[in-house]
């Protein structure tokens, strides 16, 4: 059996008997009931992933993954697409905003290649990124597929590879992504499986402007009529219209489930690798948090797909896992409701009248 | 002159030379223009506030005021004015959900006493609380008003000296609230500093059933007829429709000011204060982090009042201190955009084309 087979059958639900304990306790907390909100509900998850009522969430990994795309010719980001392997080095160097937000959230963050269009041997050699190149971008969704089906499978078992390596040393996961125009095959990807309209879903990515934002959505309109993307079969459409980090965010997502740990899903274009994940494995979704509403357009329409109500909406549109890197704090926040407030009765405090 | 005056005659707006510096190099950062969104704006925030271009933002304290409110006796609160003191105990056993939160993001709390209407003396002489008690409770607003003119100072003037005192070893304040029936002296200040109907901001508090709730209604508005406060001076509103925890809370926002450092402002009752504090001085409003929007429904007509975004919003209402607490990280992670993330230049990334 594949790797990608055995990970998606190891995936089970949520734990139903220790959600109901948690439920109970929470219930019972020092406040009037379910006073911490959406933090409340994300406990229960937590208890539910993990099947604890005190969730590990201590040891956070955000990785990173980088890719670049072909579709970047067709003019439809701000920005080149050197600025990608640049960008890997700037957050080697910790000089880039997902160190940033990382350090302050107590998380590691770990950059794998897995389709940059450079060569970063050297830095592979030197243990500073995980080398799961596949190729050296993909192809123009515009005029083909993106890559081959085993392509698309080797890139989604580079995610799992990466995330069982990491395993023993991680409680909870984080998704994060680099690559020059990488919204373009988000959107199409979350056009594909949503069934939503490409110009209902197409954003500025970088910070494109309204000519510019036409031709995206013309270009995502010819990757999905050239290629006839399958809505019904997530391989097709991450092989015809996605991205090699996009498959390594579906892996990574894949895994944290099949090890029962939660995983923190950053902006649109980890959220398209999320929709690819789900697509493969619905019960995967029972493992996903959505770190927060990006100001790309689609994004909302994903987190409807996936059932998910984000942690935050701070008009942010980074990706690299920064969204990530800032929810774990209110992650962790959550599992402390758990595990250090007290009850009505251990704090002999009255309740409600 | 008053300690209340000198305070407000210390306010000065934030430093518009470094917010300009700040807004030059936050556009240079590696990444799309401004794609941190809310958090960029808050940089720019805090280095005018602090005149600082690396913002300190390490040693947070969270001041949790408490008080009582007489008009807990028109049963507009789902539990009973013994919580009061209970929960003060509670926070002072570090079993409560603001100490949970609170050590999730470094942060230290602070209980102090306004009128708390029980005998606190003991706790305070063992050092475990600050002890500004004003009196035992307020009195029911539903007949008269909650204090006097005098006593409204005292409370201001509490809160001030408590951030003095504490001003040599805290870079960021956090404001908090205890006291049963706190949302219905709120509400008051909210409907008459905004001009809002009296239905349109009441809400729930800790869970009132609708009957309660048209009850509360029927109270707030009794307190405003029969008190008459002049919206046009704030001190009127505090004292007649007031409580000794929120003129506290109106106490320390100013004097953060007056300090020049940033003070994350809480939820509904923490918020009301805000509104105090900005009515005696709008140039504190410089100085004011909203934290988060809260359930409790009259919260979004005060942040516009106040002209603020809050940064979280999670269907929260419980008050304490728990959503400055939680914000904390969100500042901090804003202040390392300042000081931690390279520029174009600094990093050699290509610019946008």
């Amino acid at each position: 059996m594949s790797l990608l087979s055995k990970t998606i059958d190891a995936i089970s639900p949520q734990d139903a008997a220790v959600r109901g304990q948690a439920t109970e306790r929470l219930g019972q907390l020092i406040m009037p009931h379910w006073a911490m909100g959406q933090l409340m509900d994300l406990a229960v998850d937590l208890a539910g992933m993990t099947s604890s009522m005190k969730p590990a969430l201590s040891r956070r990994t955000v990785v990173t993954m980088a890719g670049d795309h072909g579709v970047a010719a067709e003019g439809v980001s701000a920005y080149p697409a050197e600025v990608t392997p640049q960008m890997v080095m700037g957050i080697v160097a910790e000089m880039a905003t997902i160190n940033a937000m990382a350090k302050v959230t107590g998380t590691d963050v770990v950059v794998a290649d897995l389709g940059v269009a450079a060569d970063l041997s050297e830095v592979a050699a030197a243990g500073k990124i995980i080398d799961k190149k596949i190729a050296h971008g993909t192809a123009n969704i515009a005029t083909g597929p993106a890559m081959t089906r085993v392509q698309a499978i080797q890139a989604i078992e580079a995610g799992i590879e990466i995330a069982n390596d990491l395993a023993d040393n991680v409680d909870i996961f984080g998704t994060g992504d680099m690559g020059i125009a990488n919204t373009t095959p988000s959107t199409a990807i979350v056009a594909v499986l949503t069934g939503e309209s490409v110009a209902d879903v197409t954003g500025r990515g970088t910070g494109i402007d309204d000519a510019q934002l036409a031709n995206k959505i013309a270009v995502v309109e010819k990757a999905i009529a050239v290629n006839k993307p399958n809505p019904d079969d997530a391989l097709d459409v991450l092989a015809k219209v996605g991205g090699f980090e996009i498959g390594g965010i579906a892996g990574l997502i894949l895994a944290a489930a099949a090890q029962k740990k939660p995983v923190v899903v950053d902006g649109f274009i980890s959220t398209a690798g999320a929709l690819i994940a789900h697509a493969l494995s619905p019960g995967a979704g029972d493992y996903i948090i959505a770190a927060h509403r990006s100001v790309e357009r689609g994004h909302r329409a994903m987190h409807t797909q996936l059932g998910k109500e984000p942690l935050l909406d701070l008009n942010m549109r980074l990706g690299e896992g920064t969204g990530a890197a800032l929810a774990m704090t209110l992650v962790e926040a959550a599992g402390r409701l758990l595990s250090d407030v007290a009850t009505f009765d251990e704090a002999h405090v009255c309740e409600a009248e």
